[in-house]
């Protein structure tokens, strides 16, 4: 099984001037470049033919933009969305979430989280070697990339790919 | 300063008549496909504006093609072969004679360094976590990059690449 960790896209600053300033995190949008940058991504990756079985993507709406130009460019057919990929979501809460559903993962051999930093450099970290050593730089747009041999759990992958944005620009 | 590590293209099987094999393994040369990917890779690298203030190469022939193609393409105006980088050599070792050259490092920004696997991958480990854990993929003709902001030492570096070849051909 591969596993791909995909950050979104460059999204506007926070209003200075918004009271809330938790909710209007949750609702920041892609830029105009970050918008280009994620599309020309999309692009490069549907050419090298790259396809997920299945797409989740945390639900704050930089990250829900990212993951709909995905869908647009047929990255996958398939998108949900979770509240565990939200930055404060946890690995663990995404994979017992992960384990309930359990009757639908046999046939899926390829999965794209769409989220936030640092928590996908670090649950690929701990997918990698059981914990977080903070060394893993994914910038927004960027894509890391999980093989699993055997068996789908914290410790087993290994690193198949890590590539910033502009390695996937045309 | 950055430190890119890559893996020679693809070479010649080893010809299980010749009686010397370990002569014959150090002159296998890349196959046609092998030239052909590397080539590409290094177009996609220069036109990415990817430059080496200085590459070191393994002195053995699939290695060194390698380099030779990646100097065509002007992605470093200077190349030196080192026996540090030979399958045998440490990454210990490789520091010593880094640091024995230290006169000339304060004006070098971007090393890579062209060599073999299991070492390249298990050298990134090491720069990154001080051990090795056999955990970072790294195929042939593929680029791992490295980020160091202050000391040049094992267990200082971020990763800030790791590229299968498929990812920069055209």
């Amino acid at each position: 099984m591969y596993l791909y960790l995909i950050r979104h896209g460059i999204a506007v600053d926070l209003d200075p001037l918004t009271v809330d300033v938790t909710a209007s995190d949750e609702f920041r949008s892609l830029t105009k470049i970050g918008r280009k940058k994620v599309a020309q991504v999309a692009d490069r990756l549907a050419e090298l033919e790259l396809r997920f079985d299945l797409m989740i993507t945390s639900p704050l709406v930089r990250a829900r933009q990212t993951a709909d130009i995905l869908l647009d460019k047929q990255l996958s057919y398939k998108l949900e969305v979770s509240d565990r990929l939200k930055p404060a979501g946890t690995l663990e809460s995404w994979l017992l979430e992960w384990k309930a559903r359990s009757n639908n993962i046999s046939t899926i051999s390829t999965v794209a989280l769409v989220g936030h930093e640092p928590n996908l450099s670090e649950w690929a970290e701990l997918f990698l070697f059981g914990r977080i050593e903070g060394k893993i730089i994914l910038k927004k747009g960027g894509i890391i990339g999980l093989k699993f041999t055997d068996n789908f759990k914290i410790g087993a992958a290994e690193l198949a790919c890590s590539i910033p944005p502009k390695y996937l620009l045309s």
